[in-house]
């Protein structure tokens, strides 16, 4: 329980009415109600404020209200996630090593982490302060867990992979597995041996049954602040740049390399050694097969400029009756020729 | 071991030749032999019951034959998957609770359960009669897990994850994982959280390695007899209708709602808050990008209705040669204008 | 450590140079320095050789240099993935059966195994010689699992799945989960029982998070050889022919036929019952829905011939120039005609 002004020191915001409403949760706007604080974030909750059953709303600056409490910040929505942080974050409480886990050999382990039931660790592994491991999870040798980091269940980690603080990896999400490389000799595919390894920087967060292969050679690498969702791909020596989002399902070839604050959308793909710039947008089913320059917004199979794709999609959707249309036009042509 | 009365009786079958046949085992039509009862449900089988070694066949009932024992039924296929099971049914029988499992606290887990080595409870979970929880299965806290579940090896559930009678799934698969949700405040990407749950329906099946999202607030949803394939991606806040078949590698965004007996074919997408009618099916590969009426049957990136999609495509696919025609038409209009 | 003569002796090459040369290990062109060992298969390290810091470069038989010693080999990439692993095999060392694992009932397994903690045998398993098992795994009943198989951390197998020799299964991969396959009968989807097995070929290798699903009656086959990427989807009753290589997030429907030295790139797929003749190549997202005759390229969705696909591309993305064009030079036409 918190009162509106409270909330408001967090994000730095300001209040128009009752500063001291007593606020228990947050909900959306059509079933929050009494002792509520709501976010009207889009147009559509903006212009009928007064609707919501909530006490009181987050807003930008811009509105007011005479009838409801307003929670105004410049970035609504920003501040509406960290208030629900704020409320559902659960207190880290360590439980030490369980009795059920297996502990490999030379393990450096923080006295305050929770490592539960049938985790598996690897010899020469480093885990450190805060650190979660939920059943099931495998940590092959020489792995490093920084701080607070949170593997869910039946997670694993291949030898020498490192995570940087806060990384959350959601169940079944595999990192290390070997890249995939093959060379045929004219009778078998002889296995290119994947020597590499992973690097995830802080405060990644990474879906379920997501997969990051080690390097052929050296290291594939998440960025700070990368976050990616279920099923996603990313293949040896790729290399994700800082807060950029992958949605479910894309694949990444080998030796993809990706800039900061992209958004790749989902079942989106990308062909090896590829390079995309920074603030890019790689539409959905999308192809990417060639080099990207920083600030696209790209679409299509293989993938071009959106706004060109969408020139195309507009004639290429009345095909039937522009074809319809030209036939017709020649017959007459041809009429009129033979007329002559 | 079951005489063929017996076998139509459960079906609500006739029989054309004799009834007191035994029948030991159900067989594809090329494979089966003396004892084996099979199916001819497609037009190529239908017109050559002969053929098939099996000592009976199943038909609908205006088939007839002079040579084969029949079984005339309705549905002959749905009638072939209830003999089929009749046939492999391994009946359950409840082993209790292995001593390498782990059990939270207060949990309440019905007698007649087998739950085995290595699978993990949280605190407060509920198991009813005739569940089966095979190695390696995760359950968080507050779950319920109803009548005859069977979750298969290394399934996880999160916390607050619901499942009704009879559901099954399929190894690796993740329930209630974090919704995928951020809000970029300049600097970095803010976690949202995911604070709602999971109900998964009675008779819903899973296959192995998919995702089913919580919610941000509130509930994902699967209703009754929903079939989810392998390696589906189903986002925070779905909704899908009962008996809807999602096939492999599908992707739904978060807030999807998807209406009753629909197929949605394998690596089709929706993206976000899109609704789906009813019995509307979406072709592979397709992108669903807006709302889609009931008995739609949609295909394309984005769809549209299937038909318009495949005039497109027929029409697309000569672009080659149309474009030649109109080059040269367009070259001998220019000489004969010249001419004149 | 090895002399460059002793490793030209292992991949039957000549040497240019000093043979006495101390190799340490294997590194990439740009990166490797002395007593490296590299490779320059591709062009444009050919043209460069005195450029890379390594002692020796494996190099075809026609390359020369006078200042860098080379080892010539009439397939460089494949010598060069050879020694790569050389130096880089961990000899296997048999650590036994975990006390920490469970072992079921009659399973014979060879003395020289390695089973880790936290694996679960069903009933009458075998498992031969030099196999490796990881935490998590969990192997059904009447599994076999050949000589020096490898299965990583969290891997399913259901019951009946046999695995050929030296088989690699990378973590969270479900081999033998039930097919997908469900009649309606006017109110519930009613399942048909999976009734068949697995068979995975020697030498087969699959990554991470894939499935490959039993037969609904039959079996599943993955033949010697075959390469299989992460997220990869292979539904009941295909049949993958040798040394085939399927790329990440592909996904077989069922009965899928996939002939030998096959690639199947990214994201594509397959209806149900479709043949895929020997050395086809399907080019990423492709969807093919109909049989391909042997050494096809094709592309697309449908997949056709990827030259004709090329074509069609190419006329495609002129559309919104080429319509302007027409409706310009329409515009004119019946200017003139009206002017005449």
């Amino acid at each position: 329980m918190y009162t509106l002004q409270q909330l408001a020191d967090r994000v730095g915001g300001h209040i128009s009415g009752d500063p001291q409403i007593e606020i228990s949760g947050i909900q959306p706007f059509e079933t929050a109600g009494p002792g509520h604080l709501t976010l009207a974030g889009e147009k559509k909750y903006r212009d009928r404020l007064e609707e919501t059953g909530a006490s009181a709303v987050i807003v930008s600056p811009d509105l007011v209200s005479s009838k409801k409490a307003l929670l105004q910040v410049e970035k609504p929505k920003v501040a509406f996630a960290q208030l629900l942080a704020l409320f559902h974050r659960k207190p880290f409480t360590a439980k030490g090593i369980s009795r059920l886990a297996y502990v490999g050999k030379r393990c450096r382990i923080s006295e305050n982490v929770t490592i539960h039931p049938f985790v598996f660790l690897g010899d020469e592994v480093v885990i450190k302060e805060g650190a979660t491991l939920f059943p099931g999870v495998y940590v092959g040798n020489h792995c490093v867990i920084a701080e607070e980091c949170v593997l869910h269940a039946n997670v694993t980690l291949y030898d020498n992979v490192s995570l940087g603080s806060r990384v959350i990896i959601h169940s079944g999400t595999v990192i290390g597995a070997d890249g995939f490389g093959y060379v045929f000799d004219g009778h078998s595919q002889v296995k290119i041996p994947q020597t590499g390894r992973v690097i995830i920087g802080d405060d990644v967060e990474i879906g379920a049954n997501s997969c990051v292969d080690r390097a052929t050679f050296g290291t594939t690498v998440l960025e700070r602040g990368v976050k990616v969702d279920n099923h996603v791909h990313i293949g040896h020596n790729c290399r994700i740049g800082e807060n950029t989002v992958i949605v479910a399902q894309v694949g990444l070839s080998g030796s993809v390399e990706v800039g900061k604050n992209c958004v790749l959308a989902g079942h989106a793909g990308a062909v090896e050694h590829v390079k995309i710039g920074d603030e890019v947008t790689v539409m959905m089913k999308s192809a990417v097969t060639k080099d990207i320059p920083s600030g696209s917004v790209i679409s299509g199979q293989p993938a071009m400029d959106h706004r060109q794709w969408m020139k195309i999609e507009a004639v290429a959707r009345r095909l039937p009756e522009i074809y319809g249309k030209w036939r017709k036009w020649l017959e007459e042509a041809r009429k009129t020729n033979q007329e002559k």
